[in-house]
């Protein structure tokens, strides 16, 4: 059968979501927690491969078991036990602090979660005070001078649409269709924070950060709000500042 | 001339506030710092002594130096500068990113941080789902059960006014004098985070700790609201239940 997983986790630790050869990944990682609970090999799909030092809340996961779970039953956390909760409870004790699986459930059989979303949410944050706060070393991105947050948010809502954001990739990216919708692009500060959210079908790589590095810009007074409209009509990567660090980063949910 | 310092951490790592001979203590961490940017050896004191993996967000500090620092001239990250705020930066650039300086200021000759405190406050934070969460591991206690924030709120504000905590003091204490004026103290839910929020003239040890395991059993409802009060009154720390971790304590601010 098929699960889906919501998985939240501290990128700090990682090498970011994607398995590979050296240094630990956030995908091997709850590979290994799963193999030990379901006491087979499993391969997980991923709605979105977040870099090293990203963070998530609302991950999308899925994957394939030969065990045949039951919904029905007491959620248990004995090893024996063999109901979705049973699992979940079990995966959580395995994994280690700074990853946690929120929610597991059957898909149907050929659930994609990545080709199949049709919404993501990101958010990106900034601790903006003169001096680094100890709690947000690891979740933001500390940017000593005072940034005007209105500026930044008239910038960052001129990008709401569909739109191509080829001025938005990654610099090394082998170019693609980079058309994009849209939903919701805003800026808002709260005390010391600075917040970006967006939300979009779906994103180019490196696109938030890409556009938080402009945004930062505009916010130091260093170019106008409008030249960010500016910079998706010219869809050349080159004339884009370089990106926001990754700690700031959080993939915050899916939809489908 | 005597300095004051506001300073911020996160207690995860160290072995608690105060010096000694194994292991890390936030203490030693800044005198280290102070020493290096100040060039001579530097001992502080502090307005409390958290415990092992406690947090400050403002915690206060004094201590001497030799060196006669302006408060005047622009601030400077260089080594040779000798400004007040330069040696803020200086002082921040040296400390792990755990703990920072956030204020440093001339102060009476005399200043006692512990003594002359005429107000303190401490949050205490709970995280308070099903399942924990990547990002609270370190900054709350994870308590799964449903709370009833209402009843801990209706059982922590029967502990404002000038009581003796001796019910609340942590059971290895020498019995002293334990009488304290508390003039807040209430429980507020946010979604699934429940905080508890005191402030008192000054604190027994492990008074908010214990509070706290006390009203956690009243959120469970295994104990009555109306317990927490009668706890005062018998004044016998046998009675009181375990107190809760450190990882969710926060020594807020201190006030002169």
């Amino acid at each position: 059968m098929r699960l889906r997983a919501v998985v939240a986790y501290d990128g700090t630790g990682y090498q970011g979501w994607q398995s590979q050869a050296a240094g630990a990944t956030i995908q091997d990682t709850i590979e290994r927690a799963l193999a030990v609970v379901l006491r087979h090999p499993v391969r997980i799909a991923a709605a979105g491969r977040t870099d090293a030092g990203v963070h998530a809340r609302g991950q999308v996961i899925a994957f394939d078991t030969s065990l045949d779970l039951s919904r029905a039953g007491e959620p248990a956390s004995t090893e024996g036990d063999r109901s979705i909760a049973g699992v979940l409870r079990s995966v959580n004790a395995v994994l280690p602090e700074d990853v946690a699986l929120l929610e597991l459930a059957p898909a149907p059989p050929d659930f994609d979660p990545r080709r199949h979303a049709t919404a993501r949410a990101y958010r990106y944050r900034i601790w903006n005070a003169a001096t680094r706060s100890p709690f947000e070393v690891r979740t933001a991105w500390h940017v000593r001078d005072r940034l005007d947050a209105e500026a930044m948010d008239e910038a960052a809502r001129a990008l709401v649409g569909e739109h191509d954001f080829s001025s938005f990739q990654g610099a090394d990216n082998v170019p693609r269709i980079a058309v994009r919708s849209v939903t919701v692009s805003s800026v808002e500060r709260r005390d010391d924070l600075v917040i970006y959210d967006i939300e979009a079908n779906s994103f180019v790589r490196h696109m938030v950060r890409n556009i938080v590095g402009a945004l930062v810009e505009v916010g130091r007074d260093e170019r106008p709000a409008s030249s960010v409209a500016a910079l998706l009509v010219a869809r050349d990567r080159c004339l884009a500042p370089p990106p926001a660090p990754p700690q700031g980063l959080f993939l915050e949910w899916v939809r489908y």
